[in-house]
């Protein structure tokens, strides 16, 4: 049977996309895992087994790899999701990597709990982020100066349990693409919060602003200002059809129509399909207990077709916070966070 | 630098296209080559290494691999292009492979002109058609019924000198999933014409009608019915920009766009850009000469720009038999033969 292969978007800096629609289930594998990335990838030489911790604390503190291996661990099965999946799909197109529906994956990741070395290191009263460097860094398109990709998280997320300072994926050291030897997980948020190659990490007493927090990964709502802008955090509620493929010719029969559903809080409760342009919706079978750490949710139906023609095929999953899908995606500049109801196109003969 | 691979559409039977915007130059080599099939792969172990040629002819003949390759050979330099490239684009939108820009190839073929084959076994004065079989052979979604994939070829095509039974591809022996031990390769006209895995070759009285030429590869213009339908046969003249990106952000500064132009009658002539949404029209640099053998022709445009803004960057080829790229496609049934304007947007900033 052949095989798929991640789809380049950009060569350099490397932007590749998960073949969404054949990955039979999770966890991804480090080769069909996507990958996104502003700069070229830093060099193995220049990333060091060493992790300062500073800033607000009152021990300022310097980790070897050696230290963190010995600490207490976590391991979490966490969703991934580049905040521009499916831009794609966006009316009126946005500019940016063009992601159809594969910029996402699911996986282990093991490591310590973020907290845990920040207790080591003592938080100061005055203390409100906590701000990670990575090691890529590089020229922007909108400015001639070089920046260091580095995302700051409010103090309560950098202090819940299952944010960690991972080192292993899928019980193996996390692959260098996908930020060996340190990377930050932060389950139930876009990706871009998740900085690979951990170069630093410091506790600051106001609001972070380097370009990938007030310029990019920020909602803007508007065409024509900036007015109304918000920052990108959790996942939406999502699903995607992985098969059949959209704009398949397939016979009359059964058909096992599957796919996937996530999102960013609390867990799946439902997915619904529909196949009549949404008029009706029935519940599809969804796999294992959705609750099972931060995965996504593997869901199948079993269509039976005789009549020949044109049919869509829609999903739309729904999660413990009431949140569904919308019938239209939230569009926004940017084109962050898509998650519009899932359609395709088939044609039975 | 990372390494593109081929982008799947379809995993059985095997579908996937060339990620035709990060191939440099041609020929094609084996791993980036598109694969378009209608069926799974023959199994190497049914594939014989007898050629048998008859029907309307004096001498049937069985020509062993050794024969072949004894006789006097011709190499092209040959444009293989999918007659379903492009159909992603077509609005509205049509089943099928939705294949983008990359269901298309040029590279070395070498063979046995099959006008050589023909004479040594004499062609009857009865002879219409010639017909080429494939060992490639399944069911069709439209029947019950197995189908061999055959291709017929007008007398004159046939005989044409650079039409050729080929046995190389860029100096090695055909690729397995390319055709081998012996492909058809027609020049000129879109791929499906070029048989792969050839099994037996038949001199015929009558126009062939299998369900490949009479169903598939077949221009229906209009959308409720088949009439005024028309075969699939030889390329359209046709351009892709292959740099940037579409919806890439650039800087502001000198850029290269580059790209490729091809035609299936006489050579590339001109190829032509707009950058401010067809209004004006500059010819771009076109490299090699176009006439040699029936390749693709590079071209590069330098593009300064200094002012920031959303651009459209467009370009039409034009070939020496005074056809053009129409400013829409020409929609039909089953989106055959694309080659609108290439047209892409940019922003700088």
């Amino acid at each position: 049977m052949p095989k798929p292969s991640l789809i380049v978007r950009k060569l350099d800096p490397e932007n590749k996309e998960t073949p969404i629609q054949f990955i039979e289930s999770g966890p991804i594998d480090n080769k069909l895992f996507f990958r996104r990335n502003h700069f070229s990838y830093p060099s193995l030489s220049q990333v060091s087994y060493w992790l300062p911790v500073n800033g607000l604390v009152n021990h300022p503190k310097l980790f070897s790899l050696e230290e963190i291996r010995m600490l207490p661990s976590r391991t979490v099965k966490v969703v991934l999701e580049c905040a521009g999946n499916k831009r794609h799909f966006l009316e009126p197109k946005v500019y940016g990597e063009q992601w159809e529906k594969g910029a996402i994956s699911e996986g282990y990741w093991k490591g310590v709990p973020l907290r845990d070395i920040l207790k080591l290191a003592g938080i100061k009263q005055s203390a409100r982020e906590v701000l990670v460097e990575g090691y890529d860094s590089g020229l922007r398109t909108d400015t001639d100066k070089i920046f260091t990709f580095s995302r700051s998280l409010p103090l309560e997320k950098a202090m819940h349990p299952d944010t960690l300072i991972a080192y292993e994926y899928n019980g193996q050291p996390i692959p260098f693409k996908h930020g060996y030897p340190l990377r930050l997980i932060v389950p139930q948020w876009y990706a871009m919060a998740s900085v690979k190659w951990i170069r630093q990490i410091s506790v600051i007493g106001s609001g972070f602003n380097g370009p990938f927090q007030s310029v990019d990964y920020v909602y803007y709502p508007n065409k024509e200002t900036d007015a109304d802008a918000y920052p990108v955090t959790i996942q939406n509620v999502n699903s995607t059809i992985q098969k059949p493929l959209n704009m398949e010719i397939l016979n009359t029969g059964k058909h096992l129509i599957k796919g996937i559903a996530w999102t960013g809080k609390g867990v799946i409760t439902k997915v619904e399909i529909s196949l009549d342009h949404g008029k009706n919706w029935s519940s599809v079978e969804i796999g294992e207990p959705a609750n099972h750490g931060y995965g996504w949710t593997s869901w199948t139906y079993e269509w039976s077709v005789t009549k020949k023609g044109e049919y869509t095929i829609m999903t739309r999953a729904a999660d413990s916070h009431n949140r569904t899908q919308p019938e239209n995606p939230f569009w926004n500049q940017k084109g962050y966070g898509h998650n519009a109801i899932d359609k395709i196109w088939v044609k039975v003969e």
